[in-house]
C-alpha cells in the first residue's frame, strides 16, 4: 500500500482513552443497575432466559462499569497476560482499525506478555482458523486510517451448531481468553448466540461485541451512537453541501441525493441538520403517515411548484435508501416478491429472462401487488427482480429509488404543465452516496470513539464477562469524562419475526419521531424548503480549530447533550 | 445562506497574490515575445488576422508581462478609478468567488474610487442588464468559498450580432471600462468576439478572459493550468480512495467509477495518480490506440482474468466520462445520430417514444453504426436517443458509460466462465462523480491562484488592454514567484469545423500522450494492476502540515515544476 503524506501525518494523531481508562494495571469495575432501562417486556425477557439461560443471568447482575471505585471495587487487572482474538464483520465503518489498536494497545498495557490474533476475512475467517498475530507494529500503519483492510471483513455468519462446534476448537486451540467481534446488529446477535453456545458447553473462551455501523442502527438509551456514523455523515454531508452550492450556482437542477443507512434514515436527517436541503424525506415519517408512493411524488411535485412560482427551478432532495420498504404498497410488493422467490427460486432461475420472469411473479403476485408492480418504471422492475441480496432477497440497496421519484415527477409535472399547474422545467440530477463515505479516515470523534471502544473490549475480556457489549457513554462531553462500560447483549435484544420462525435479534433503532433530534429536524425543515438555506459543510478537517476537527454528530448532541446548538 | 463554521473559519484565510502585483500603485507593464510560442501556423494566423482584424494587432505585440522593471516600463496604475464589470460563465469550478474578490481588492486599491459591477446568471445577465455592485462588504462571505452563487452562472453567449450591440449598449450604459470574462474555452472564445466587436465599433471598453474549468481543457504552453481543476480533482481523489479502501475490506466489487471532465481525460489521469486505481482509461490513449469497445471490453476482462486466479475479485477502475466519443464506432454512432436528429428533429420531436424513434433512426443510420446502436444495452440506446444537451445533440455526459462497460464485461465474463477460462464471480458497483466536486471550497492552491488571476484582470483592465487573458505562470514555485501576465486570446485560437462552418474557437487541449505527466502515469500504472497499491488521498486540508495544504496537481508538478515528487 502506498503511504501518502496524508495517512503518514495522520498516523500520529493520538486519540484519548477515557480517564477511567488510562491506567488499565489501577482498573477497576463493578456491576451496577441499568440506568436507563433497556426496553425488554417480561414476556421477552422470559422467553430470551429460556434461549440463553447461561448468559441470562448476567443480565440481572446488570452492566459493569470501569473507574476507581476504591478498595470496595474489584480489580480485574491483575497483571494477566491475555489472548485475544479479534474479528471485523460486515460493512466496514470508519473506525475500525483504532478498535483493534485500542485492543492491542490495552491487552499489552495489562501484560507485556500479551497477545492479540486477528482473523481475517469476518467470521469465516475464525472457521477456516486464517490467523494473524497483531502487534504495535502491524496495527502502526493503519493508526486512524479508514477501511477494514488490515484483517478483512464479511457477512458470514457462525450460526449452525456445526460452525458454532468449529469456531469453539479454533479459539480453544488457539488457547484464547476472548473474542472481541466488531460489528453491527447481526453481528453482536451473532456474539450472543456465540458466548451462550460457549458457556454451555463449558468453553472458558468469552465474548465481547463492539457497536459498528455507519447506519446509526444500533442506538439506544446505552448505546449512545456507533463508530463509523460520525466520520460516513461527515463525506456526504460534505458532497451534499458541495451538490447544493452547485444548485445554486446554475439555478437549473433538481438534484436527488439518495443515502445509504439501511433501512433507518438516521444519516439521511443527520446529513440533513448538517446541510439544510430544500427537502429530506424519513423513511420513518413515511410510515408513520401511511404515505403512499403517489403521496410522496405529489408532495414533492408541490414543492416543485411552488418554488417554479418563486422562479427557483432548482433544490436538493435526500432520500433514504431505506425508504422503498417503507412505502406500504412498496413494503407490500417486495413482501411478496420475497416470498415468491424463496418459494420457486428454482423455477425462476429456469427462466431465462427480466421479461419471463416478469410474467410469471404478475401471475403469483395478489391483484394490489401486480398492481403496484405494473406501475413502476420498467428500469426499477428490472431492479426488484434482477437482483438479489446474499439471502437471496430482493436487494434494496441496488433499488435506484432516486430515479423511481425521478420518473414519476417527470410524468407527473408534464400532467400538472399541460394543464397549465406547472410552469417551469423540471430539469434533475441524480447520486447515491454510501461506498463513498464508509472507509473514509475516521474523524477525530470516531478515531478517539473507537480507540476508546478498543479499550473497553479488553478491560472486558481482563473481567472475564461474556455476552457483553462494550461500550463507551456521555459522549457529548469532554473525553476526559467518557465513561466506559459494557452492556448485556441480552439486554439490547428482542423476538422478532424472521422468515417463520421467532428469532432472538439486536433490536434495530429506526428513528424516534418523538425524540429530539427528529423534533428539532422537523422545526428546522420549515424554511428550507424555500428560503435555499443551505448550509455548507465542508469536508472533514483533522487540523485546525477545534470547532472543526473535534465536533460530534448534531443528533447524538440533541439526543444526549447539553446545549450542542451555539457553536454548531 | 446559513454559515457553518467552517465557512465562517476559511472565509478568514487571506490569499497571498504574486509580489507583483502586491502594490498595484507601483504596478508596472510591458510587452514581452512569447516564450514559449504557441502554434498557430501561418495560415490560421492569417485567417485569423481576417477574423479579428483589430484585436489581431495585439497579438503581434505579444503578452503583456507585469512586475518592476525600472524607469523605462510602463506604469498603468495611475490611479485611475476603473469601473469593471465581472461575469461568471459555465460550469461552477472552485475559486470563482476568489477571482472576484481579487478583482474587487485590486480595483479598489488602484483608486478608492474603482468600482466592480457584477452581472447575475451569466452572459444573459449583461443582455438582461441583471447587475450588482459588489463591494469588499459584499464579497466578504463569499471569501475562499466554493460555487458561483454570489452571482450565479448560465452557458448563454453573446454570439450574435443583435447580442453583442444589446451587449455594448449595456456596458456603455454603466460606463464600463472593462468587462472580465471568467470561463472556460467556449466562454473565453466569446471574450475575443466581444473584444474584437468592441474595438470595431468604437467603444472603449476592454474585455479581458479568466481561464476556469475543472476540466483542465484550456492549459497549454502559457496557460499552465486552469483554476477550480485541483479542488475538484481532490474531492474525486479523496473519494475514490475511500472507494479503494471498501473494495480491499470487502473485496468483493469492482467499482466503475465515471469521472467528469468532458472530452478530455486531465481529471481521470490525476485523480488515477493521486490514487493509484487497478485501471484508469484514458480517452486519448484509446483514440491514438483506435480501440473499439469490444477491445476495451477485452482489455478489462483479461484483468479481472488475472485477478481472480490470485483470488481477487475486486478493483476500482476509473473511466472518464469523454472516453465515449473516443471509441471509433461510438464516435461514428454518435456524429451520425447528431446529424440525424439535426436534420429532422421535428419528425423526431412527433415520435412518441424510445420504440418508435428508434426504429426510425435504424432506418436512418448507416450499416455499421446501425449495426454498433442494436449491440449496445437497451439503457443506453435510450440515453443515446432521449438526453439531449442545450445544442440538441446527444448529451454525452448523462451517457452512463459505466454501466454499458459493466454490461458488456457481465456478458463477456459469462461467456469466458462457462467455457472454462474464468473463475470467479463477477461483482460490481457504479458512481459517477462530477457534481460532487465542481462547487468544493477551493484549496489554498486555487484560493491562491483564482485571487491572483482577479488581481492580474484588474492589472490588464487598468493597461486598458483588450482581447487578452488574465494568466498567472510558474504555479509550481513559490507564490511569491508566481508571474502574472496577460496573454492575447488570438494567440490560443484556432480554426474549427463545427457544424458545417469554419469557427474561430479556442483550443481544447488533450491529454498528450508524448508529455512528462502521462509518460509517468504509463509507467507508474504498471505494478497498479496487480499489486493493490492505492493511495489513500485524503479529504482537502485546510490546516496543518503545508505539505497536506499547500499542494499543487501532480500533472502540473510533472509538466512544469521541478522535482515534485520527493515529498508528493
Amino acid at each position: 500500500m502506498a503511504i501518502s503524506p496524508f495517512q503518514k501525518t495522520r498516523a500520529e494523531y493520538q486519540p484519548q482513552a477515557p480517564s477511567c481508562l488510562q491506567d488499565l494495571q489501577q482498573l477497576q469495575s463493578r456491576f451496577a443497575s441499568m440506568q436507563p432501562q433497556l426496553s425488554a417486556d417480561a414476556k421477552t425477557a422470559s422467553a430470551l432466559g429460556e434461549l440463553f439461560p447461561h448468559t441470562f443471568k448476567q443480565t440481572e447482575r446488570g452492566l459493569i462499569e470501569f473507574g476507581a471505585f476504591g478498595d470496595s471495587a474489584k480489580n480485574p487487572g491483575e497483571a494477566r497476560a491475555l489472548h485475544v482474538g479479534v474479528v471485523l464483520s460486515g460493512g466496514p465503518a470508519p473506525g475500525g482499525h483504532n478498535v483493534i489498536w485500542g485492543i492491542v494497545d490495552a491487552i499489552r498495557s495489562l501484560s507485556p506478555r500479551g497477545r492479540v490474533t486477528g482473523f481475517r476475512g469476518g467470521p469465516a475467517g475464525i472457521l477456516a482458523n486464517d490467523a494473524m498475530q497483531l502487534s504495535a507494529d502491524s496495527v502502526q500503519p493503519y493508526r486512524n486510517s479508514g477501511g477494514f483492510d488490515l484483517l478483512g471483513t464479511s457477512r458470514s455468519k457462525i450460526d449452525t451448531p456445526e460452525k458454532l462446534a468449529k469456531c469453539r476448537s479454533v479459539l480453544e486451540g488457539l488457547e484464547l481468553d476472548a473474542l472481541v467481534i466488531i460489528g453491527g446488529d447481526d453481528s453482536n446477535t451473532n456474539a450472543a448466540v456465540l458466548a451462550e453456545y460457549l458457556v454451555g458447553v463449558g468453553s472458558a473462551v468469552t465474548v465481547i461485541g463492539v457497536p459498528k455501523t455507519i447506519d446509526g442502527d444500533m442506538q439506544n438509551a446505552l448505546v449512545e451512537t456507533t463508530f463509523g456514523f460520525d466520520s460516513a455523515v461527515r463525506v456526504y454531508a460534505e458532497l451534499v453541501s458541495n451538490i447544493s452550492r452547485d444548485t445554486l450556482s446554475g439555478r437549473k437542477y433538481y438534484h436527488f441525493v439518495r443515502l445509504m443507512g439501511r433501512a433507518a434514515s438516521h444519516i439521511t436527517m443527520e446529513v440533513a441538520l448538517q446541510t439544510q436541503p430544500t427537502i429530506a424525506l424519513i423513511a420513518e415519517e413515511v410510515a408513520a403517515k401511511k404515505q403512499t408512493l403517489y403521496a410522496i411524488v405529489t408532495q414533492i411535485a408541490e414543492v416543485v411548484k411552488e418554488r417554479a412560482d418563486q422562479g427557483k427551478h432548482y433544490g436538493v432532495i435526500l432520500v433514504p435508501e431505506g425508504i422503498i420498504e417503507f412505502i406500504p404498497e412498496m413494503r407490500a410488493l417486495i413482501s411478496e416478491l420475497n416470498q415468491i422467490i424463496a418459494e420457486h427460486h428454482e423455477y425462476l432461475a429456469s427462466l431465462s429472462g427480466f421479461t419471463e420472469q416478469s410474467e410469471y411473479l404478475h401471475r403469483k403476485l395478489s391483484r394490489d401487488t401486480s398492481y403496484t408492480f405494473s406501475g413502476l418504471p420498467i428500469d426499477i422492475q428490472r431492479q426488484l427482480l434482477m437482483d438479489r441480496d446474499p439471502h437471496g432477497n430482493v436487494a434494496l440497496s441496488r433499488i435506484e429509488t432516486e430515479k423511481l421519484l425521478i420518473e414519476l415527477l417527470v410524468s407527473h409535472l408534464n400532467e400538472e404543465k399541460a394543464e397549465g399547474r406547472y410552469r417551469g422545467n423540471f430539469g434533475y440530477q441524480h447520486h447515491f452516496l454510501g461506498y463513498e463515505g464508509r472507509c473514509a479516515a475516521p474523524t477525530n470523534f470516531d478515531a478517539n470513539y473507537a480507540y476508546s471502544l478498543g479499550r473497553t473490549a479488553a478491560a472486558l475480556a481482563s473481567t472475564r464477562a461474556t455476552g457483553y457489549m462494550a461500550v463507551v457513554r456521555n459522549l457529548s462531553n469532554n473525553k476526559a469524562e467518557w465513561q466506559a462500560c459494557g452492556v448485556p447483549l441480552l439486554a439490547m435484544m428482542t423476538l422478532e419475526q424472521r422468515g417463520g420462525t421467532t428469532k432472538p435479534v439486536i433490536k434495530k433503532t429506526l428513528v424516534d419521531l418523538d425524540g429530539p433530534a427528529f423534533q428539532y429536524f422537523a422545526e428546522q425543515r420549515k424554511s428550507w424548503v424555500h428560503a435555499d438555506d443551505f448550509r455548507y459543510a465542508g469536508p472533514i478537517q483533522y487540523f485546525g480549530p477545534l470547532a472543526l476537527t473535534d465536533r460530534i454528530p448534531l443528533s447524538l448532541a440533541l439526543q444526549h447533550g447539553g446545549s450542542p446548538l451555539t457553536n454548531w
